[in-house]
């Protein structure tokens, strides 16, 4: 989303207005505040109006699944796939628990194993053939079985319904439970082990944790802790969201992928920036001195046991 | 290339050290500072460390040109190519008076007039075929002539040659003269009437003034004039370039796309931001109080005449 973004008009704390960007294509003219405004969650400025760039329908889509023995065959292909640059649209992985959560919700029938979807566009129906045979080819050396294309919009329709409905297929496998989220990306190379090794933190948890990802990206929903609010189990949540986070962060990867920092996340930031986190307060003081923009956010110290963060 | 940064490591004016970004594809934590520093031209910090993306060698390459009757059809081919989203992996054009002197120093034989030259990458033969057959029938229809495919590694490195060498065939056109070159951007639908215009300025002007742009960005360097350093072709030199600067300005576009602004588009920075210089000062201000990065450039104040821009 970030890099469609060519510009913003923002109101900053002290009543001026700004506008950044422009619709040229590409400019070098001053710095880039485009870029700071977006994703700074409110905390520099209020964004009233921003300018977007529109791509034009692909002239061809095509889909596909492929199921796998394992999630670490599942995340291999899907980095085999991005490494040979194959321009996948989109590659979202599901385990097996969030394909037979969804499956159960959305009525569909995919086989529950390790999966990964595919949206490929394309210039022709050709190019969309080859995009995929390319994948189908990948997907078969790392043990993939029963790669399926799914070429009418229809079948596309129900694949894409399936897994924008991911979240309430959770909501129904643990009624009155409460999500709790990580969202943490890390470096492609790295994706398999932190996948595996995330899933193994969860393996004896007292609350369901399927996980889903976007695989082009590298961000994984892992898992998503189905809790009831009761402090055993919230207590458990934190303390494995802890582990996936710092385990992230070791591998050189980032505490949030999309999500944002909000309040939640704000003790991560010093360790995921280092001295970066000062930068980023000096520009916050210049911009809103008397803190009036969405204040105790993203950047703010939070106090802690007496110190600061 | 900007979008190719993943992370830096900087030097702050205090001494201090940072990195931002990481390898992870896509982060929501904290501010996007990778950003702010790429094209501050060292105003903010020294970037002593780039991580960039790689991508991989697309599998199959096409090269093509094409020449128009007119620059105004060869540029709404490439405003139609790029709205259509043909993936076009470069798109550049040159005037006649550019492919001539071009012709001269590389020793091609390309027909003089405006020209549109084209790369296509892909996953296969026929995807690239497809994209220059599109490409092919948008020409047409602007009365395009003679296009000529180059599939060939040496066919295609002799043309890409020539362009890089488009500097020195302009530097031979006039021994001792100077460059002094512009390089607005301006949205693409205003492209064409970008170019025609800014040619008209220059029309009867005392030295050659070749164009050649970047088309797949709207960005192009219309015209580099190569002037002799006397002080009558300096002065109409400056006339005419403030009148294509404040006409791409007008257009809501950027006075420079991709050279930047050092000290000798400064007078041009508020007429392009308004407000948003003030804050690109606020961050100058608040990353190097005593401005000793790269002193003069881009976001300070120039006086002029007592006042100051």
């Amino acid at each position: 989303m970030r890099e469609n973004v060519m510009g913003l008009t923002v109101v900053l704390a002290d009543g001026r207005i700004i506008k950044t960007g422009s619709l040229a294509r590409k400019s070098a003219a001053g710095y880039d505040l485009t870029h700071l405004f977006v994703g700074a969650e409110g905390t520099l400025g209020v964004i009233v109006d921003v300018t977007l760039r529109l791509h034009p329908q692909p002239e061809s889509v095509a889909a596909a699944s492929c199921t796998f023995e394992s999630i670490r065959d599942a995340v291999e292909t899907a980095i085999e796939t991005i490494q040979l640059g194959v321009g996948v649209a989109r590659m979202e992985l599901m385990d097996d628990a969030q394909v037979d959560a969804c499956n159960r919700y959305s009525k569909t029938t995919f086989p529950v194993a390790p999966t990964l979807f595919f949206e490929f566009h394309g210039d022709s129906e050709r190019s969309v053939n080859d995009q995929a045979e390319t994948v189908r080819k990948i997907a078969e050396e790392h043990h993939g079985r029963g790669f399926r294309s799914f070429t009418s919009p229809e079948e596309r329709e129900a694949l894409w319904k399936m897994r924008h409905e991911a979240y309430f297929a959770n909501v129904a496998i643990r009624r009155g439970g409460k999500m709790f989220t990580t969202d943490i990306c890390v470096p492609i190379s790295r994706l398999a082990d932190c996948i595996v090794e995330s899933k193994k933190d969860v393996a004896n948890a007292p609350f369901p944790a399927p996980v889903v990802g976007t695989s082009e990206t590298a961000i994984f929903t892992c898992p998503s802790f189905w809790i009831r609010e009761i402090p055993a189990e919230l207590a458990e949540a934190r303390r494995v969201e802890e582990k996936i986070i710092r385990r992230a962060l070791e591998m050189g990867g980032t505490c949030t992928g999309e999500h944002g920092i909000g309040t939640g996340r704000i003790q991560y930031l010093r360790e995921e920036h280092g001295a970066g986190l000062d930068a980023m307060r000096a520009i916050k003081q210049a911009f809103d001195p008397d803190n009036r923009m969405n204040p105790g956010k993203m950047v703010e110290p939070r106090l802690l046991f007496g110190g600061s963060v």
